[in-house]
């Protein structure tokens, strides 16, 4: 069975898979139609097959791979999100593992197979000749997730005395220079890099112009051991291209270029966007149990919290009892509160990963979400004084929800700010947890605040 | 007076700027020691200056900018905040702008201008030459946000019949090449695109080898009308490293690099975050009144959202008065349907934007989110059962929030996916607007089922 199509983007410019191609080609699988199915898969780039075997249903899909095995490209397996590359790879036959491997840069293989089991790794590298599989061997031994991972082994250097001549006569005897460079590195005699030397800047030079003319002041180092996040924001704040990577003893080992750094940028962001909502590393292609187990701890966090919360209210059953009001309307104090410091929260995480809130600032931005939050929380009190008014027809009740709303927003502000900046002081990731804090809180402070003034005034 | 300071990133190789850095700079600034202001600011990347004046407060700023006129530098100005752009921008004498302008490329002046007032931006293109004003006027003339606005006009382009020989005669004989360029176009008579070389490949060559026999498969063209997040979306999934950009005669008009396309996915990543949490463009250096501004409609959005639930605990006062258990636990099924409703919102809003989530397989999602609530409630379910009872000692209290519990997290699922799929078919932004709807569902859904199966299994 397939699914029915409804057609989101319909954006005649943008780059999505349409649907209609999809069903096309879900139609050439189930009739079995090898040759229509490689006509239409052959021009789609290999990012967008793996977005297509992402978004089919395990059965077309395991059709698809047994009935196009002979044109598989390893691109796409390179391209595959990594909980679906695991199942594609079992699909494979080991010559088609293999034939699909061997054509890939060893930097993508290496981003291929650092996630792979035991089992499936050894069958990636033994697909591999001996030089490809030794540099796969030796990126693996950097730690994950970092610079020595992600670099390339491969370098195009020059000693720091040549010529634009030399260079270019050396580039044209070279036979094997990687797919994609921008830049010369120079080195000196020790292997340590001392600049670099664009491309365009070589071609646009005269022979007998040195190479130390020529090079660039955006030149940075990064050492192999830094965390790829922080080459990524290197990258993105210093607008580099490429950079060398250099060992304990800052002799070149390999480069980094700008569309890793992006990719790396790219999935960064999505982590942070998954953690703020309590979303593990989910996808769209993982199974039911998986995207089950994945979200069911922030759930079960977030029980606690809630508990938390009605404890306080069981505080006050004699209250509630006695005005039933107070139940139709706390509510309303706890989820402002938690709005408020969603916002505060998010600002602040996203502040601290792009390294704008730092110990120059904590104190004003921290200020700044206090006066915030009194502000809003005053206008909302006003707004919510006048409507208990007018529901429930008595004064002090708005006076109470008023004051009570004030406090909250005050809090949200507060802890909204203050909590992600205690988490990064504690190394503790302030995306993944600052949210459950911040809820308690406000939660905590809005119930009291609100059941406890209602006590004092109204009872 | 200046803010205490707090280390937040402690990590050596990291890239924030030190607290300590920022303390000499202000000490600086204080007893107007320009020559070490200056030696403290020079060796700073103008991305670092701009942070540095974007964390410091009002008064320092002013000191800073009065003191360093001389050496400021225009990039600083490009890489600054909108807000704090035009403050410095007021700041700076007629003559200190127009040798910071002056030295920067046409596509950067863009950038810095095109959110400036009027009066502002006339005073930048005065400062320019009549070359310069033109690109940039030229630029300007493309719509907001579009690849038009986003590309450089300095292309570096061959006719398709030439050779490597040709070519690097050519670029060497060029006396304005751009800053940055990767790849040599190749154009038909017409001025149409049709491939692309890379630099290396062109330096890897032989003279006589002629440029079409080297292009890229990687090559696509993108319209000069096509919105900037899509450009973004295509560098990222096709690894681009530069693309050319045409009118639509489909003639070359210019071309957009990756560092370019970085700094737009970074962006909209950065909004895709704000937005989900209700936040609207904020930034740190906004001032309190203009974020209070910002934030207040999504507060009044969940206001409503909020005395839309209050409105449905009300019909519920009377179980409400006889059962204040009631009272105590309905905020746990509430908040346990807002966070599952949180979860899947999220992916979804994500899928949508990374077009993982299309016509294809949006009912095969729906249905996974919906299984994921189901086994997820079923679970909580239990869990909160047996607090029911252990806490109140009533069994049928246990199966009322037990079976509530179910219910919301169903609707939570099904509602965080299908709302942002109905809002993107709508045109409107699901990052903007699905987290009220979902909330509101999630609320009323909740409050109304467990209240609701009270009424029919308590009294």
């Amino acid at each position: 069975m397939t699914d029915e199509t409804i057609e989101i983007e319909g954006d005649a410019d943008g780059y999505a898979l349409e649907a209609k191609k999809v069903q096309k080609i879900l139609t050439a699988v189930e009739t079995g139609d090898e040759r229509q199915l490689a006509s239409l898969l052959e021009p789609l780039h290999p990012a967008d097959v793996a977005d297509l075997l992402e978004q089919i249903e395990d059965r077309p899909r395991a059709d698809l791979l047994d009935l196009w095995k002979s044109g598989f490209d390893g691109e796409v397996l390179s391209e595959l999100e990594e909980n679906l590359r695991e199942e594609v790879i079992d699909q494979l036959t080991p010559d088609a593992l293999a034939s699909a491997v061997r054509d890939l840069e060893s930097d993508d293989v290496v981003d291929l197979v650092e996630d792979l089991g035991d089992e499936q790794q050894e069958a990636v590298l033994d697909a591999l000749g001996a030089m490809d599989r030794q540099a796969v061997e030796t990126a693996l031994a950097w730690p994950e997730e970092s610079a020595g991972r992600l670099m390339q082994a491969e370098t195009v250097r020059a000693p720091e005395h040549w010529t634009v001549g030399e260079t270019i006569d050396y580039l044209r005897g070279e036979e094997d220079l990687p797919d994609q460079f921008y830049h010369v590195i120079l080195i000196d005699p020790r292997m340590k890099p001392v600049g670099y030397v664009t491309l365009g800047r070589l071609l646009g030079s005269r022979r007998e112009v040195p190479l130390r003319d020529l090079i660039e002041d955006s030149f940075r180092i990064i050492p192999a051991m830094q965390d790829e996040g922080e080459v990524a924001y290197a990258f993105n704040q210093y607008h580099l291209i490429s950079a060398p990577v250099v060992d304990e003893d800052g002799r070149l080992v390999g480069v980094i270029t700008i569309d890793d750094a992006m990719a790396v940028l790219d999935e960064e962001h999505e982590e942070d966007i998954l953690r703020l909502a309590g979303v593990g590393e989910g996808s769209l292609t993982d199974r039911v149990i998986n995207t089950t187990r994945q979200r069911l701890p922030w759930l079960a966090v977030n029980l606690v919290t809630a508990i938390l919360a009605s404890l306080v209210i069981a505080q006050f059953e004699i209250a509630l009892q006695q005005i039933v009001a107070l139940a139709v309307l706390m509510p309303i104090v706890a989820s402002m509160g938690g709005n408020a410091g969603t916002q505060s929260l998010t600002v602040a995480v996203r502040s601290i990963a792009t390294k704008d809130l730092t110990g120059s600032n904590v104190w004003r931005v921290i200020r700044r979400e206090v006066a915030v939050g009194l502000i809003n929380g005053v206008i909302f009190a006003i707004v919510m004084g006048i409507v208990g008014v007018i529901w429930f027809g008595s004064p002090m009740l708005g006076i109470v929800i008023a004051l009570a709303m004030v406090i909250n927003m005050v809090a949200a502000g507060l802890a909204g700010t203050v909590i992600p900046v205690i988490l990064e002081k504690l190394k503790v990731d302030p995306a993944l947890a600052s949210g459950a804090f911040v809820t308690t809180v406000t939660d905590v402070v809005g119930f009291f605040a609100f059941l406890g003034l209602a006590v004092v005034l109204l009872l």
